[in-house]
């Protein structure tokens, strides 16, 4: 049996079943985006990783070193983004090659740094270490969020509005970019794409706001594509979700690169993944007043993208048309 | 600049530099066995991290799967113990190639598992990822220390007494079994030696004792040998440490296995690390009263190995004469 067989998440099904140990120190384990743990009388301590490893999450002459720290840490503060939270500290662990230029890895950490003083988290900890080739990255993220504030997967509610906070598949058109350098789109646009690819940026300012909101339930963050995330978020709730094909938010840089691309800008945001926008689920009666606000704020709004159903599953609705969302289902999708 | 230029010590003072932005979330940052990061009215919550890199820090076909991922997890518990506390959680990211057979990675889990079990810590998250080659694990540990409880390396006072909790070198000679496997040991010595290799058990049951001695101050476990542990104590209390060559513990499998070998055993103890053994200091008329307690609870003493002193710096007395013992200094010793 390898990996290929079961697949990742079957895997951490199998081995994780017995995990807990001593239930007074959890309040919610493994299966959410970050751990919940015991906090204080007002909060929730928040936990979560990620590991990144050269020339699977990263190749090295794509992106600056700057970019892959930054977007270690970046990807972490998304997590605790979609629990309602805000990071307090980070822990890095690195590994490189002895012969390794100290300057590229001082590029890592200055990402890394730069990241965690905009949003006021400390770099508490770490460990460095040498690996025989290519350089590796775990970023171990803390936050806390107020026990009011906590947002899981699984408190969608039947008739909610499934809403997202940006614009959906920028990150894949910017990896189509990266894998056809020679694409006749503007140079600026090229750019914008790029960066949303290499350095994206945590919706921790959008979730403080969110946080005020009536009636916001269930709260994910965008990192394996729509159709992912909000899969996880029925199945946690047990209903279902309807997306309207025609409402997901799609930016003219990455229409404009799908024109080029003959590519479906959909697919890129339904399962391109790494936009790191939050997708979340609010009282139906409670959107535009979240929304009204919202768009005084940032000068942009919300994306009404669906609603949540009784009847289970995911399903993409054009025309009056249902089509099921399969989990991992890029084949799948018309 | 590389690494072999300035050390992994030196590098980590210059990356780190720049690295609290929030100083109201953190108690002790970068510097100590783990970060101390505020909690609750009676409690700090601790954090550390470690990365294993396959051929670097374990061998495969020496150790079994099980071993590394309970070592995995043991040395960070073993920071949690050096400052006085206990774990109540991990992360474990891990990371190997997809045809990676699951029944191995599924035994280093069982080895995560079984000791996250013996001491009543979750496992609250991780990532899985794939590597091109090779195993890398990250563990990263929360704990708990009632702040009275609270031990750094900072804390040692002169005129303290410099005890250890074990025999020491015993890790490094089991190393010595691995490298030259035909050696004339008796095979039980050889498999003792072994296990304190490849399975060491973190000091969390001698914390709980220790906590409640009066007068214990600076703490520190033994990971990279007793000269390194003893000089960072040094140089964070500002004082100077005297080692008495003749009470350092030696187990009688460690003498036999350096007098096959022509080795001595005392720089494996020094210089060897991987004991996980605690090193502390405490009052000079505290220690007895902790060690009757100690010897009736564990059936075995403590040992009175050393003082602190006014005088800085790290020094092994033998005979009346003082040789100091520099930082990595293996060539120094004699």
């Amino acid at each position: 049996m390898n990996l290929k067989d079961i697949g990742e998440f079957g895997f951490i099904k199998r081995v994780t079943k017995d995990s807990i140990f001593n239930p007074s120190e959890i309040i919610v384990g493994i299966g959410d985006d970050c751990a919940v743990l015991p906090l204080d009388e007002k909060n929730y301590l928040l936990a979560s990783c990620d590991m990144l490893i050269e020339n699977v999450h990263f190749l090295k002459n794509k992106s600056t070193p700057y970019q892959i720290g930054y977007k270690s840490v970046a990807v972490n503060f998304s997590d605790i983004a979609a629990m309602g939270g805000y990071p307090t500290g980070v822990m890095i662990s690195i590994g490189f090659p002895k012969e390794n230029s100290l300057e590229e890895i001082e590029q890592v950490y200055q990402g890394i740094s730069d990241i965690c003083k905009k949003y006021n988290a400390n770099i508490v900890g770490g460990d460095t270490v040498s690996t025989k080739d290519g350089l590796v990255i775990n970023v171990s993220v803390f936050g806390k969020v107020k026990k009011e504030h906590l947002h899981l997967r699984s408190e969608a509610k039947i008739d909610d509005i499934v809403f997202t906070t940006g614009n959906l598949g920028d990150s894949a058109a910017g990896l189509e970019i990266v894998l056809n350098n020679d694409l006749l789109l503007e140079e600026q646009s090229k750019e914008k794409l790029l960066l949303k690819h290499y350095q994206p940026e945590p919706c921790l300012k959008e979730v403080e706001l969110l946080n005020q909101a009536r009636g916001l339930h269930a709260l994910n963050d965008i990192s394996d594509g729509l159709a992912s995330e909000a899969r996880e978020i029925a199945e946690a709730s047990n209903v279902g979700i309807e997306i309207y094909e025609d409402k997901i938010p799609l930016s003219n840089e990455a229409k404009e690169l799908a024109l080029i691309t003959k590519k479906n800008p959909l697919e890129w945001a339904l399962y391109g993944g790494e936009d790191f926008q939050l997708v979340g689920t609010i009282h139906k009666d409670d959107f535009e007043k979240l929304n009204t606000t919202y768009e005084k704020v940032f000068n942009r709004s919300l994306y009404n993208i669906g609603k949540v159903t009784k009847e289970k599953g995911v399903f993409l609705i054009k025309d009056n048309q249902r089509t099921q969302l399969k989990a991992g289902g890029y084949n799948h999708f018309a």
